[in-house]
């Protein structure tokens, strides 16, 4: 991975209406020491972040992820985000990217240990080359989650709405599908419904409707499958959101994982089992995600 | 919080058979930037953590806490830590922590995004001062963890049998426990089992026996509760694993929550609801826990 920049943000109160944020941003080496071991990110992965797609010098989608910045600070009861000032972090490293894809990340951390303030950081980077996960399509596998559909409505400490730093069960769960051949997971719940991806979100397609399973306090609403349907909704197609089951999944005419910086891939395989998917239409929106979009 | 001292750890492999391993330390200011913005343990809380005592100089529970890290990157998929090195640089450590009550800590990172290798480091701190709850006893709250007994075994990948670094669940527990005017809190399974509170173990006692909830994929082993069982044993008292319904916590004729820099601290109410402890065995628990174990 080529670093292309990186910033600390000294974070100011969401009420803070300066104009003017530039001094309260220190362009660092991104190679160079830059946090102290102190962290709470790192000691205890306490914070949130968010992951922005660039291209060309265009970040993808940047209102929608700095209100999932703001909603994920809510639920950590974490300060505010001061969205003025981290709009204006990601145009600053925004400048920096250059021709191509960048991923752009937002991280906000609760601070040092017993510190006075979060710590918050802006990074960009060369994205990794997603052509063979957008052209060929990515295989599957359904792994569950350990928690019933109703578990997140009434658990609201277990942070599943959340983006946080504590993504060590997302990582393993890459690994376990690695493991078994596949490219990527899709969790389940352990009443058989389908959530999303550890690091993506899942959209199906039956006839002309396309289904995103219903957000709700344990699923992320995702940036880039807002995009994606307003995009079909303009092109005459249904789009939604339901409770889907996952011994539906297998039925569906087509499906996607789709995140900001993959963008959209075709699910080719779930479980071993080959399913339909469409060269045609996932050429398409995937033209249309690397288009600029606001 | 202040710092006594760190320490970045060069990894070795686990068959490495070096008998010198200072020259794979590099003492470090903890105040200082070391850690960069590409570490997944910040980015991803990817890694494992191990928290040791320290009384007046002496690391308590050292081979527990190795054997412990050494089984949660087993689980986590991370190389296997070379023990004769970190169990050396836990003594280097213990060499700065003088007298009174310290805490070191050994993070395991799985390293930079893209990186050839794991990061480590060692940390020492003072401790806080703990008096007022192993004497005044802790009020907990009882909370869902979200899944069923029989949920980790059957999906490894929860990591739930691991310390992990993604730990902002556990700290939006202690979060919840707070703003309903408790102390700590005790996590509960979704079919009503108890499990173990966000940082420390859960031991009741019912007359001569103590118990503490069987260890399985989804309870860590309790270095504390293992050495405090052996005291007990060695009192005359029965101690053992055991399954235990939330719903029997109330009638325990006392409980504790032990971890390794807190010690014991007894429970004295749950949810609200004041409960009995026993203020002369908690204190010869304490005398136990502060006093020098290997």
């Amino acid at each position: 991975m080529a670093w292309r920049f990186a910033l600390m943000i000294d974070p100011v109160s969401d009420d803070d209406t300066r104009t003017d944020v530039a001094d309260t941003f220190t362009a660092i080496d991104p190679a160079a020491p830059a946090l102290t071991v102190g962290e709470l990110s790192t000691q205890r992965g306490d914070g949130i972040f968010e992951s922005i797609g660039v291209v060309d010098g265009h970040p993808q989608e940047v209102e929608a992820h700095l209100q999932r910045l703001a909603h994920s600070a809510r639920i950590c009861d974490l300060p505010a985000p001061n969205l003025a000032q981290w709009r204006a972090a990601v145009l600053f490293a925004a400048e920096h990217c250059g021709a191509g894809e960048s991923v752009i990340k937002l991280i906000l951390s609760r601070g040092v240990e017993h510190g006075p303030a979060p710590t918050a950081w802006v990074t960009a980077a060369e994205a990794s080359d997603f052509t063979r996960a957008r052209t060929d399509g990515i295989r599957v596998v359904t792994l569950d989650r350990g928690y019933t559909l109703d578990v997140p409505a009434r658990a609201p400490w277990l942070l599943l709405g959340a983006k946080t730093l504590s993504y060590a069960v997302n990582m393993a769960a890459l690994r376990e599908a690695r493991s078994r051949g596949a490219d990527d997971a899709v969790f389940i719940t352990s009443d058989g419904f389908v959530l999303e991806a550890p690091t993506a979100t899942l959209i199906v397609r039956h006839g002309d409707t396309f289904l995103t399973p219903a957000p709700n306090a344990g699923i992320l609403h995702g940036t880039t499958q807002l995009s994606l349907f307003e995009y079909l909704q303009a092109q005459g197609h249904t789009a939604g959101y339901s409770v889907i089951a996952a011994a539906d999944l297998a039925d569906a005419d087509a499906a996607w994982l789709v995140s900001s910086v993959r963008l959209a891939a075709p699910i080719v395989a779930i479980d071993d089992v080959a399913v339909p998917h469409d060269v045609v239409l996932t050429a398409e929106m995937n033209r249309y995600l690397l288009s600029p979009r606001d």
